[in-house]
Order: C-alpha cells, then structure tokens, then sequence
C-alpha cells in the first residue's frame, strides 16, 4: 500500500516517491509553511470547516496570501483521498510560501506549494478501537513553549522543533507526550495535544491568553461538556494540577479524547468523565458521518 | 546562468530544477534541520572550521545524529562549487533529519539530507564593492526573540518564522534589518545579523546569555578589535543603546561588516571605527585566500 500511495502537490496527484518540494522552497529553507492534520471519517473531513479557518487564520498571521479558495483546498483533499481508495485516513494539508527570489524577507506576490499527504487511519466508531495504542503517559519537560510575542501559538506552522526539543527529553523515560509550561511555568500545552484536568468542579484546560493552539479537539470537548452539563475553567495555573487532578486526558485531532494514566510519575489513571466525553466524541463523528 | 546552476542534494550533484526533496522529509514538515550560510572567496569558504564546528553544535542540540564527517561535507560543498565554476560565492549547507516513519518523535536512526545551495556573489576585495547595496536601517520590531528555554538561539535551524514575522513588520517602512529584543526588553539581534553599537568606550553588543546567535563574523569581529585595541563590552542593554551610539554596524557572514544609517528614525551615519574593521576584515580575506 504505502509505495503506492499518491499525494498531492503543487496541483497535482503524484506517486508518494515523487513527492517533493524544491529546496529553495521556502517550507525546506525556513519552515516558512502552515498546515492542518485532520481525519476523514467514512470519506469526509471531520471538521473541515474549523480547520480551514485556522488554516487561514495562520496563513493570515504569516501574512501568506495565497490565493487559493476553501473550496479548492477542499477539492484537493477529497482528490487525493479519492486516488487512494481511502475512507478513514489521516490527512495533512500544507501551504507553504513557496520559492521566491532573494533571502529571508516573503515578497508579497506568492506562488503556494500545496501539498496533501494521507495515509489509512481506521475509525474507531462507538465500539471500536482507538488510535493510540493505550493512555498517555505525560512528563513536564524543562523546554517552554515559545511565547506569542515570539511565535503566536495559534498560527499553527512547519516551525514545530520547540515541540520536538520537548519530546527529546522524554528519550529513555516511560513517558509519550510532554508537557510544556510556558515561561512563567504555568501550564501550557503537550507537544502535539491540549491537555485537560478534571476535578471537583469539571474540567480545567489552559486558557488561550497562554500560549496555547486552540485546539479543534479542544473546542469540540468544550461543546460535549456544555451539552452534558459539565462546566469548563480556561484558565492559569501549575503542572500541579495535573498532577492532583481526577483525571486526565489530551486532545488532538489524531487522538480524539486520549486518557492519561499518569503525569510526573504520579500515578492518574482513567474515570468516568473522559469515559463520558471520549464517548459522545465518537457519537458526533457516527452522526455526521454514518 | 541561474537555469544551469548544479546543486548538492542527499549525495548527488542534480540540476537546481531537479533539487528537491520529499515533502515527507522533516526539514520541510518541521523545520527539523541545521543549516550554516557562508561565503566562498577565491574558491574557499572563509572561516569553515568556525562553521563546521557551529553546525555539530545545533546538531547535537536537536540530537540529529547524522554520522557524516566534517571533511565528507567540505567536500560535498566543494564539489558544488566546482560543478558550477565559482570561485566567490554564496553557500547554504543544511543537514536535516531526512525521511523517518511515524509521527513528530524523532527517531534516533537518522538517514540525514544533505543539501549544499549555491549562488554567486562577487567578493569585492579591499578596494571592491560590498554585497548590500548601502548601509541597513533598523527599525525595533513588536515581535520577540525566542527565548533560549523554548529553542536555543545558538542552534542555527530551518524554523526562522521568528524571524520572518520581524521582516514582515518591516513592510512599509524605509528599514530594512529589524532589531528584535529578548523576553525582557533587551536588544538581541537582527533578524539574520548580530548588532554592534560604538561609543566612547569601544563596541557593546549583546550578550550571548541572552537569546543571541553566536556569529562567526561576530567573532571576528572581537578578533580584529583586540588587533586594533578596541575595547568590546558584550552586556545587556535596550534599543535606546543603538539610536544614541555613534556608530551602529550589522554583521553577518553575507554581509561582512555593515554599516547602519539610522535606528528607530534617528540617523546615526558611518564613522571611522566601523570603516577601520571592515578595511581589517576585507584584508583577512585577501591574506586568507589570494
């Protein structure tokens, strides 16, 4: 399957091994590139509508006009889905600013290379299995998360080695994903997910005045818990808390609602609100899409 | 000339329409590369042992273990400039992670891409022309240095957003270098220089506790001062240090030595210190190599 595997780039479906980009392309030279991973589920793209927003939210803060509508984006990714039979996929959607002349400085006039990458990803369903291969196992690592004056974390870009300086530390520990705090030490999120706590009062997840990625996930989970009528705290504070929390659990779209069995060391395990919430995920996904 | 150009690419020399590489490599997925620009004078690189030694410094920061030699990339890099007859030239050298299966955790087994871009860019010499067209001008941009807790400043990386997003402030303004301060105010660096004020008591650059690159040229810079018996104060200190100095100079390997005629709106104009080391750093050059 995977030698045979077609992507999409720069306007066309092309074999996986003749999938490239130019080395002068500014996503190579300076990660100069936004993106989305998203899955389809039973042939659509869950979500779709918020990732293309953030999408352009990024490409707005990177000031990269490229000139491409939703649509045709949207196009793209079902053609590519489409070429490889696929129904239940991972999907990472790329725009990079391309090749331009000259050094560091983007020119206004762009030339995007878009690329669409994809590979099976079976759904899970209500009574099936999930991605992950069991709960998280999260450590606070000493690498912060880059501050928004330096790099919004909304703009979500090719520019990922804070996160994968973070996971390095895990090297030869138990732990999978780690947690960031941001420079004043408070909690900010793991490399590739948004973290929640869960304790007397509902569930506490950084607030976005941090720097924090509004998740998809993460807003979908805000949605579940008001409708189910558990109350939500975005809000500032210490690894602490996670470390004392009932329970729990990382988001991302890959992931969906991922238990964490434990933080630092210390020792979670799951409960019956990730249960609650990790089940209506998969409910909302069943509804809109079977 | 530009169409004919031949570039270094995962082992082979490949027509610059044909250097790519795959939109699954993490240099383009993630920024996940090291990189060193230098320049080529009378067919050799000035200072590459300097650069050499940097590049094994970023790699080991990003744990990208690539096994390749010091002398196996000197040659990879000389073989390029042969390929394409330039003798006075510019060069990027990048190493990054290559292809690995799974997700953002880097895998230790690295089957790096080697990358070796080159251009030409006349050497002016000691009575030649510099390659900037005139002096820069700054300007203190809103958006922050990366501290060094999130990614370390002396890792030279393909994530340059940070220092993207400081150029395009520049839109619209007469500058063209953009001074970006650290967490706390303080001056850092340029968004490809390092920054040098003169004033009564010699040269003051920033501090490399701060979030600063350590240049090449920055040093030697500090080697030509001790020659010539120029004190150098590396400290902490705001902007308002540039716009009251008597002289103001960028330095990059690209750029050499340049000089700055004006900071936030004020004009500060050349002066017989900035000119004193550009002469000494073109004559290294001439003694060095012809």
């Amino acid at each position: 399957m995977s030698d045979e595997r077609r992507y999409h780039v720069d306007g066309d479906l092309v074999p996986r091994g003749e999938a490239t980009v130019s080395v002068e392309d500014r996503g190579f030279q300076y990660g100069d590139a936004g993106f989305e991973t998203m899955r389809a589920y039973g042939g659509d793209l869950f979500r779709w509508g918020a990732h293309a927003e953030r999408l352009e939210e990024t490409c707005e803060i990177l000031a990269l006009d490229h000139g491409l509508s939703r649509a045709d984006l949207y196009d793209r990714v079902h053609a590519t889905l489409d070429a490889n039979d696929l129904e239940d996929a991972y999907v990472r959607l790329s725009i990079s600013r391309g090749v331009q002349p000259g050094k560091l400085d983007p020119q206004p006039e762009v030339d995007p290379t878009v690329v669409v990458v994809v590979k099976p990803l079976p759904r899970g369903g209500v009574d099936g299995d999930p991605v992950w291969g069991g709960p998280a196992t999260l450590r606070t690592v000493s690498t912060r998360r880059i501050p928004d004056a330096a790099v919004p974390a909304r703009a979500k870009t090719h520019n990922y080695l804070n996160g994968i300086l973070a996971r390095l530390e895990l090297r030869g520990t138990d732990a999978d994903e780690a947690i960031m705090l941001d420079s004043a030490g408070n909690v900010a999120e793991g490399a590739t997910s948004n973290v929640f706590a869960v304790d007397g009062d509902g569930l506490l997840t950084p607030a976005l005045s941090g720097p924090v990625l509004p998740g998809i996930t993460r807003e979908t989970v805000f949605d579940i818990a008001q409708e189910e009528g558990i109350p939500v705290r975005e809000a500032t504070f210490g690894p602490e808390m996670l470390r004392t929390a009932e329970e729990v659990f990382c988001t991302n779209s890959t992931w969906e609602i991922r238990p964490v069995d434990a933080v630092d060391g210390t020792r979670i395990g799951g409960g019956p609100v990730t249960k609650l919430l990790a089940r209506n995920y998969r409910e909302r996904i069943e509804e809109r899409f079977y």
